[in-house]
């Protein structure tokens, strides 16, 4: 293996394993999820809640907080952990997601979740770069891959990814080949920026490299040997949940699974909803970031094991229940709240509502991850699936 | 004095004095500064950070919690205190004010803050009671003195307070003897509701009675003379900080005072700013309430020694700016965090800005209240006011 990624565990039924990710600010126990917060904050919730959720690590967005206050000031205060009062390990992404996700020169929103992400107006791609238009005061920007990393680099991310082109779906053969080329350059630059910059560092930050190659088999399996070959200490699989049919982005996988070697870690970007974790584990996947609990804590949607894994507690038959979120949850917010009074904080639009919610929300998650990971150690996923009615 | 209300200590230089009140969810130290939780929650807290703040009892509003959830509700599952997971001292209003300030009737909105109270719409104004339409649906609802302090007992508050008429400011003499008329019935009307449900109850809910009679001295000695002389358990003074110059607000409590009997405590509704919770405590004031410092919070405004006693982090001015909110403060806000970072929470508007804040300035507040009560025992009320700068 690696010093920084170890397997702990393989399973003996499927491809699923447990691991340890070793970072500048300490360790992720995989599989493991990573939830979002944006702007350096996973909405509503102090660092210290984050950690009493035993989160291990939260997702920042680099293309936010480069334009907002910017990665040079958030470096002159210390980088982005002290910055936000947290002080274990944070992933970054490169930063062009948010442009592409709502440029022009794409064809999709992501999903379900492209509200969360309000993103530039993309102007213009090419070989160097991207050009765009910050969503704020509509000032242009150039995002390179260089760029991208110095970013990265001065915000202090324990994990920090490579440029890539996410190509939209549906991509015709010609538009994914195009994409994936642009994805080869930038993987190469970033690497480079990154091998640069961490000279002569005393502490080894993480630089994922990402697969794109739309939804063509040999694109893949090009991608996915292209950048396994290269120095990167992970491997991202992004250009899924965006807005396919959940059938193609397991053939997706499932085309670049057998491909990865064992030792670096392997994330998927953007997914998911339970019984994507559970089958994206089995294949494989050590770790995943997705908006969904937290946004879907604001919405008022709470998550709950009973198909299709969420109720709105905003429904007026919650007005006089007494039970809390989820039967035998022991968050803090069912261990205190009736549904009936999240039921009212969310009707009379209290910030309260929010913040229980994605606490029951986020421990629900947390839960989930700490009985995968002891049931891949025992053989015993099939149990878990059922008790969350995932088969 | 009363079984429920001690005087501990008074102070040599002024009419200041330090008191207990005890209730039936634990004792008040007075004088004491009470945040306003209007739907049954400080705004962006959990009770345990309430509690942390050492804030004994918060305030909220009958109207809102009588039109949704209902109060029967709560009732059914268990009293406000249950329901909303707090088990200190909760005082209510009558409902009555969140109907003439948005009434039509009515003259003034309340002060700066009547964004705050988005009550319903006055239709008439009877000796019977009020009817009004509720700002939710639009249904038609009689509010009367039996049924406010019904409500509140069904709430199950532990500082219930009879239904007065807030006399609108300005008013003209014979508008002000109309309106103080109304007060009389319903505090007669309020206090045999009162009476009557209080009998056999194993445990005494307090009832305050509150004086009106707007900018007219003899009114206000005629309302405090009838309002002392029947069995309230404190005494409120309404009709204050409606959009008078402070100057008269003082003046009004200056001609009660004086016939304000020692065994009862004195609540001051809707005050106050800095200069104005000194003065007031000075002048006999025991507990006050007021959404100054919560509702600031959401603004960006943060409690400071420094007058005007806030400034607006949202400035431009705090985007690098390392220092915590305010030098020295030992809150978990300042404690943990810069300017820079609550500027930027505030900058992209996430919910843990209003959090942060909110924390601040209700600790500001909590400091202020310890440090006076210090100083009423030692007779260095003036020490204190020079440190916050209201000298």
């Amino acid at each position: 293996m690696n010093s920084y990624w170890e397997i702990t565990t393989k399973s003996k039924n499927s491809n699923a394993r447990t691991g340890i990710i070793q970072t500048n600010h300490g360790k992720i126990y995989t599989p493991a999820f990573i939830p979002v917060g944006t702007q350096g904050t996973i909405k509503s919730l102090t660092p210290e809640e984050i950690k009493n959720l035993d989160i291990q690590i939260f997702f920042v967005n680099t293309y936010h907080l480069w334009l907002r206050p910017g990665d040079k000031i958030i470096k002159q205060l210390g980088g982005i952990h002290k910055f936000c009062h947290w002080n274990g390990p944070i992933i970054t992404d490169s930063g062009g997601f948010q442009i592409f996700s709502l440029g022009k020169n794409t064809f999709t929103p992501r999903g379900n979740f492209s509200t969360e992400i309000q993103g530039g107006k993309l102007v213009k791609k090419t070989k160097k770069g991207v050009w765009f238009k910050s969503h704020i005061n509509g000032t242009k920007h150039l995002l390179t891959p260089e760029k991208s990393i110095q970013i990265q680099d001065n915000l202090d991310s324990d994990i920090i990814v490579a440029l890539d082109d996410c190509t939209p779906y549906p991509a015709n053969r010609k538009q994914a080949e195009k994409s994936l080329q642009l994805t080869f350059n930038w993987a190469l630059r970033s690497l480079r920026e990154y091998q640069k910059l961490q000279k002569n560092y005393p502490k080894k930050k993480l630089i994922y490299g990402i697969i794109q190659g739309s939804y063509y088999k040999n694109l893949r399996e090009a991608s996915t040997k292209f950048i396994t070959n290269l120095e990167f200490d992970g491997i991202g699989i992004g250009g899924v949940a965006v807005g396919e049919p959940k059938q193609k982005m397991r053939e997706v996988v499932s085309w670049i699974i057998p491909l990865l070697p064992e030792n670096k870690p392997r994330h998927l970007f953007g997914v998911g909803e339970i019984d994507d974790i559970f089958d994206f584990i089995e294949m494989g996947i050590d770790t995943f970031d997705c908006v969904m609990p937290t946004r879907y804590a604001r919405m008022g949607k709470i998550l709950t094991r009973v198909k299709p894994w969420f109720y709105d507690i905003k429904k007026s038959i919650f007005r006089k229940d007494a039970l809390p979120l989820e039967r035998n949850c022991q968050c803090y917010t069912c261990q205190n709240y009736s549904r009936a009074y999240i039921h009212h904080l969310f009707k009379t639009r209290e910030l309260l509502a929010y913040h229980l919610a994605t606490i029951h929300n986020l421990f629900f998650f947390q839960q989930l991850m700490e009985k995968i990971k002891k049931a891949i150690k025992t053989n015993q996923l099939n149990k878990i699936k059922q008790e969350y009615n995932a088969i």
